[in-house]
C-alpha cells in the first residue's frame, strides 16, 4: 500500500499530554482552559504551564517573564531586517514575514541561549565534587579544544557587560529562585580571559539560561524563550512596517557598497 | 551601479520608532529596558508596549493576556501537525519547525481574528447613525454578496458557542474595557441565520477582536495575537515531540486511507 | 472525540493523482519513474509533467526552461539578502535560509507573474469579440479604478524594457508556441502611458505569463515558476555564503544610516 | 550609534561573485544572461552554473538532472503533508506553503544526501592508501562509535534496494562520469550488515552523492539538490491542492487514533 512510505520510526500512533477537548470544554495540562486559565493567569505563566505541565511558582514566573522581556527587542537586528524585507515583498502574508524572522533564531544568534545552557549544565555536572572555578576552567577548555565557541559571551555593542545581564541577575535574586547557574555563568566569565585570550563578558544569551535553569524551566525548551520573545518584537516591527515601510530601504542600503568579484561578462554588463 | 536593483519604493533611508541603544543602555518605546521594564512588566504588557508604543492600562493588559491564553492551544490542529512533522524530519532546527507552524496562521484558520475585526469595524462605521442590528444585517449581507465568508463564526467541534467566547466576554466586563465590539459581535451572530441560512455561533476568532477592539490594541495588529499565542503552544508541542515523538506517526495515520486517483503506470506500480 | 477539531471542510479522505508507489516501483503521472523518467527527461520537463500531468511538447518545454532561467537570479535582491542573513544567523539549517528567501516571493515582487497572468487572461476574455488594443485599455482602466497596480510593468533598474523580455519573446517565437499572450502583454504596455500616466515597460514578471500562457502551463501554477527558479539561485547564494560570508555585512550596511524617530529614553540611551 | 549592534563578524562589506547587472544587461557567472543563457541552457544546467561558477559538461549535467528527477516526488510524504495543510489554512500565500514543505528537508529525511556525501568523502580519504572495503568498514565503524546513524541506507517501503539507486548508477555509467563514489557507496552497503547488524540497502539519498561526487558538483551544495527537487514537487502538490483539497482531510485522518495521555481535567473535558 502506497502510504507505507510514511511508516517511519517505531510508533504509528500519535500521542500528546498537552491538551484535549470536547464540545463544551478544553482541558490544558489538567486545567479547564475557560474556567481556570483565561483571565486568571498571564500569557507568560501559561507558556510555562504549556511547556512544563505545571504552573510556575510566583518567583519562577517572574524570572521567565523577565527573560522574555529582556530578549524580545534590540532594534534592527538581522532577523528583524529579514522579516521587514520579506513583508515589503509579500505584504499579504504577515505570518510569512514573522516566519522569516523566526528562522534567524539559529545557532549563531538567538540560539546561543540553549547552547550556553548546555555549557552550564556541563559545568554543574563537573562541579559535583569540586570547586566551581575549576569546573568552569575544565569545561571551557574542553569546548575550546573541540573547536566550539563559548556561547553567550561577548557582544558587538555592549563591550562591557550587556546591561540586561545585571538586571536579570537582580530579578532572580529578588524572586528568590536558585542562583546556582548564575554563579556558574560568572565562573565561566572569569575563566574565559585566560583560556580564550579575550575578555568576553556575559551577554543576554548566557544570562537567560543562568537565571532560568534555577527555575522549573527545562534546558531542552530554552531555545523556545528567544523564539517566543522575538516573535512579539517581529509583530511590532511588522505593524510599524505596514505604516512606515523600511524593508526596501534596508535592502537598498545593504548593497550600496556591494563588491562584485566575479568574472566580467564578455561584452556584457560589468 | 548594480545595487540600484534595490531602489524600490520612495524612501531609501530606513526608520524605526521602536527602539535604540548605546553601549550602556537599551531604550524601547521611550523606556529604559533594564531599569523600567525587565522584571517590572509582564511579557503580555511588553507585547502591548512594543506594538502600540504605550503601556496598556491594567484592564487593557488583562484583556490582551486573556486573548493570548485563549487562542494559544487547542490540541493537534493542522498547524501543530505541520510543525511536529517538520521537527521529526529536521530535529536540529527548532526554529524551522516553529516557522512551519506559524505559516499555518493564515486567512482560513488563525487569521480569521483580523478579518473578523475588519467586519466589526465596518459594522461600527455603518451603525454611526442607526441601530446596531440593522448595521450588522447590512454589513453581513454585503460580505455575502461579495462572496466572502463571515469570519469567526461556526466551529467544527464547538457547535454551540465556543466556550472561550463567554469567558473572554466575561473578562472584558470584569476588566471594564469598552464593550461596543462585543455588542457588534453579538449583533452579527444574530444576523447570520437569516442571511447565511445557518445558525453559526461566535468562535474564539471573533471573540478576540470583539474584546480587543475595546482596548488600545489596534485593528492592524490583530493577526499578531494568534501568531504570538500559537508560537507558545508550538514550542510546548515541540518540547514534547523531542521526548515523545508523534510527527511521523501523524504522517503515517494521515495517509492510511489515501486514495490514488491518477493514471496507473503502464506495467509499473499501481 | 477530541480529534474532531480537525473535521474541517467537506472531505475527510485525502486524495492525489500525482504519484503512487509499491516496494519495487514508483509511478508518477502514469509513468514509471525509474524506467521512463530518470535520465530521460530534464528537470524542467519533469516540473511540467508534475504540475500538468502531461509531458510538455518540445516547444512548451523550451519556453518553460527559458522562463526558469530568466527569473532565477538577479543579484543581491531583498529575498536573497533575507536568505543570506538568515543563514549567517542559523548556518546549521540550510533549508531554513532557503525558506526565508522563498517567503519573499510574494505579491509585490516575484508574485507579479501570477497577477500579470490574471490581467492577461482578463484581456483575452474581453477581446473575444473585438480588438486587443481596446480590450487592453478597458481592462487596465478597470484595474486602476479598483485601485490595483498594473503588475509586471516598470523596473527600478531596467528603465527601458527589461532585457529579458525581448529574449523570452524571441524564444517563444523560435519554439513555435502560441503568441496570443505576447500580443496581449504588448497591448497592455501600449495602453499604460495614457491610463497610468507613466511609460512603464514590460519587465520579466509580465514576460513570463506572456510566453507561458501560450503553452500548456496553467495560469494557476504561474506563481510556482519564480518560486522554483529563485530556489535555485538561493542555493547558489547560500553555497557562496558558507565560504564567503556577506550576511552580517549586509545587515551592518543596511542600518548605517538608520534613523531613530521614537521617543528618547528618560535618562537612558538616545 | 545604534546600528553597531549589527557589526558582527570580520567583514562589513558584502561581496558576491555570482552576478551583476546594469541598465541593459545582466551578467551571471561571466555570461550574458539574455544573450547566452535564456533559451540556450536547461534549468538544470543553469542550476549547476549558478552553484559552481562553470557550465557543467554534458555528462555532469545529465547526472545532475537525473538526481533532481529522482528525488523530487515520492507521494504524500511528511513534507508534502505539512505543505498541503499549511496551504489549506493559508491559501493566499503559496510561498508560505512551499516554505513549510522546504523546512522539512532536514537532517533526518532529505538532508541525508549531504551527510551521506560526507561519509563517502571520509571513506575516499581513508582509502587513499589501501582497499575500499577496509576503508568503508573503518569509517562506518567510526560513525557508529560516535553514535551516528549511517545516512542513506534503509527505506520504510523499498526493503530491497530503492529502485532509483540502480537507475541513477546506470545513468552515471551512460554519462561517463567518475564512478569512484558509486564504488564507495556499494562498499559501505557491504560493510553495514556486519557492523550495524541489519542489512540496510542503498536508498536514493545515498545514491545522489554517489553519482554527483563523480561530477563537478561540490559536496557543500549537496543538500541543495533535494531542496530544489522537492520544491518542484511541492508546487505540483499545491496546484493540485488548490483544485482538489486534501490538507484538512490529512489532518483529520492523522488524529483519528490520537491518544491523549495527559491529566484529565478536574470536572472538565476528558
Amino acid at each position: 500500500m502506497s502510504s507505507s512510505i510514511n511508516r517511519i520510526g517505531k510508533s504509528t500512533v500519535p500521542r500528546t499530554a498537552i491538551s484535549t477537548s470536547d464540545e463544551h470544554s478544553i482541558t490544558v495540562r489538567g486545567e479547564d482552559l475557560c474556567r481556570d486559565l483565561i483571565g486568571r493567569i498571564s500569557f507568560g505563566e501559561y507558556f510555562s504551564l504549556l511547556v512544563t505541565g505545571q504552573r510556575p511558582s510566583k518567583g519562577d514566573a517572574r524570572v521567565l517573564e523577565a527573560t522574555l522581556v529582556a530578549i524580545a527587542e534590540h532594534g534592527m537586528v538581522p532577523s528583524v531586517q529579514a522579516s521587514r524585507m520579506t513583508y515589503a515583498a509579500a505584504p499579504d502574508a504577515l505570518q510569512g514575514a514573522v516566519a522569516a524572522g523566526v528562522l534567524g533564531c539559529g545557532s549563531v544568534i538567538l540560539g546561543a541561549s540553549e547552547t550556553a545552557g548546555q555549557l552550564f549544565a556541563e559545568v554543574d555536572e563537573a562541579a559535583k565534587d569540586g570547586k566551581l572555578a575549576d569546573a568552569a576552567r575544565t569545561v571551557v577548555h574542553r569546548w575550546r579544544e573541540a573547536g566550539r565557541a563559548v556561547p553567550g559571551y561577548g557582544h558587538p555593542l555592549h563591550k562591557e557587560r550587556d546591561p540586561r545581564v545585571a538586571r536579570l541577575f537582580e530579578v532572580a535574586r529578588e524572586a528568590g529562585t536558585r542562583l546556582r547557574f548564575v554563579e556558574i555563568a560568572e565562573a565561566v566569565e572569569q575563566a574565559i580571559p585566560e583560556i580564550v585570550g579575550k575578555d568576553l563578558r556575559l551577554n543576554v544569551s548566557a544570562a537567560i539560561p543562568a537565571v532560568l535553569l534555577g527555575t522549573n524551566f527545562p534546558l531542552r525548551a530554552l531555545r523556545g524563550v528567544p523564539i517566543l520573545a522575538r516573535t512579539a518584537s517581529l509583530i511590532a516591527h511588522l505593524t510599524e512596517e505596514a505604516v512606515n515601510p523600511s524593508g526596501f530601504a534596508l535592502s537598498y542600503q545593504a548593497t550600496r557598497e556591494l563588491v562584485f568579484e566575479g568574472p566580467a561578462g564578455n561584452g556584457a554588463a560589468t
